[in-house]
């Protein structure tokens, strides 16, 4: 597929998708009229308008294998969606990236204050576990119960979390490409991985027939952050709505840091195609997944 | 039943349950040798060794009235410990209430630093849910799924997290009697009243017939903020663990700022009288929960 057309599928799709998400946690974060007004209202300021959606649009995209009902899909990705908001909240904190700006806004602890960034990001967290817990979500309990386990494997101390760790860590220490290989597995690549294991287990697809789909999900979430990586260093702040060039100043280590902008780039167009290798026994179902492994590389934000 | 019969059945179980729980985060906790063992290490600060444990406690006392299996009532208890722990380590930071010591040790940020105990909590928070969900913890889906559902609603906007942006308004605003009760019954209550519900919902009770359990429970879960209020001005910081006398220095409203010491006591009394007729129908099998009751209200720390 060339690059126009897997950029105009995916922007088709994600629009739409953007919108469903923005328009459930409208109705879900409704401001109650009380002195918890102010911790709803930074939920909202964090959780509507902004981001690219991608890890909705990857449920979607791996429920369209799988004839998943549209609003299972659209819910799991509410939840993903919940874990990567409230990452980010408390990620931008001064104790943490210390960010002002986040998706071309003020980040939360700079809009409203610290105390209600750590608060917000806390009810977020809470509010994915009881979405995918809820009947709605899917009507069987046991498929229910098997995306909790996964999401909070997902994004603890053995996915997300702890790669988050590591990265504070990669600041004092000198990490060589296995380690960072490592990290953004854990950071980025653990929740990506969920998105497509959510469809594989609402379809009850066992776990040994989930190979594929997993090593999908691995390539694309290594390129996805390759593609960030250089971003940081080549990308438009005002594009990206946020602050670049901080990882080389932090003196951390990254992809583009240790193999250079060229072969970082080569390696993430090598994983995409290794990312749609993966998906060789599908057919047009699969169109999709394939668009957004190269939308992941051909992005400008 | 007269002061030293309870303290002294509760301190019975509370030994065994406090061993328990700990051997378990002790376990579940081993550091890894990697960039994340700093992760674990604070989490291990935070969970193991110390605190009262009444919550799990409050689960096993709930689950002797419907004879639940010891297992599935300490993990239970675990998830709930999980969740108290995550908001104590957040609520101490330094955005929050600031504080340098609990439960006689450094807090967390202050033993390793704000981004380790930021992690440290958020990862307790989904370790919660991830206990909930494993088959260990209940051999029923549809049991583990309502436990998942309900403890993400008592700890998140409309419960725990919510009553600490109540708490944080309340150094600006001057509440009175009936939101400082509501407060409390979101901030403390909302965890308390899943104690039990807990056992219920592991009975399979239905909801309708859980109305004097949760009466029990928002009664009990007044006193022992009474209590712990009337702690904050007479107690003792070194048997406490933690800095006394933080309320009035905010200037917030608090049931004995708004009562007086001896209505306040008074109040926790009454209260502790009324959760313990809720228990009428029962008989032996449900002398714990009136000795936690009882216990709740004559308590040093």
């Amino acid at each position: 597929m060339e690059r126009s057309a897997a950029g105009a599928l995916v922007a088709a799709r994600a629009a739409t998708v953007a919108a469903d998400i923005d328009r459930a946690f409208d109705a879900l974060l409704a401001v109650p009229d009380d002195p918890r007004h102010r911790l709803y209202e930074a939920m909202r300021h964090a959780a509507i308008g902004g981001g690219k959606r991608l890890r909705p649009l990857l449920v979607q995209a791996t429920c369209d294998l799988f004839n998943i009902s549209r609003e299972s899909a659209l819910r799991v990705g509410l939840a993903i969606e919940c874990i990567h908001v409230y990452s980010l909240v408390h990620d931008d904190l001064p104790a943490m990236d210390d960010d002002d700006m986040r998706r071309g806004k003020p980040t939360v602890h700079k809009a409203f204050d610290e105390a209600s960034a750590i608060l917000a990001g806390d009810c977020l967290h809470d509010l994915a576990f009881e979405i995918l817990a809820d009947e709605q979500t899917h009507p069987d309990a046991f498929v229910r119960i098997d995306l909790v386990k996964a999401l909070a494997v997902a994004s603890g101390p053995v996915g997300m979390a702890g790669g988050q760790m590591m990265d504070l860590e990669a600041e004092k220490a000198r990490f060589d490409l296995a380690t960072v290989t490592r990290l953004q597995n854990l950071k980025t690549g653990a929740l990506i991985g969920f998105c497509v294991d959510a469809a594989a287990i609402m379809a009850r697809i066992p776990v040994e027939a989930r190979t594929g789909l997993h090593g999908y999900a691995r390539d694309i979430g290594l390129a996805f952050q390759i593609a960030d990586d250089l971003l940081d260093v080549e990308g438009d702040a005002a594009l990206a709505g946020k602050a670049l060039g901080k990882d080389a100043a932090a003196g951390k280590e990254t992809f583009v840091s240790l193999l250079g902008v060229d072969r970082a780039r080569e390696q993430g167009r090598l994983l995409v195609e290794q990312a749609k290798a993966h998906l060789h026994g599908h057919g047009a179902e699969a169109d999709l997944l394939r668009a957004i492994a190269d939308y992941i590389v051909e992005r400008d934000r």
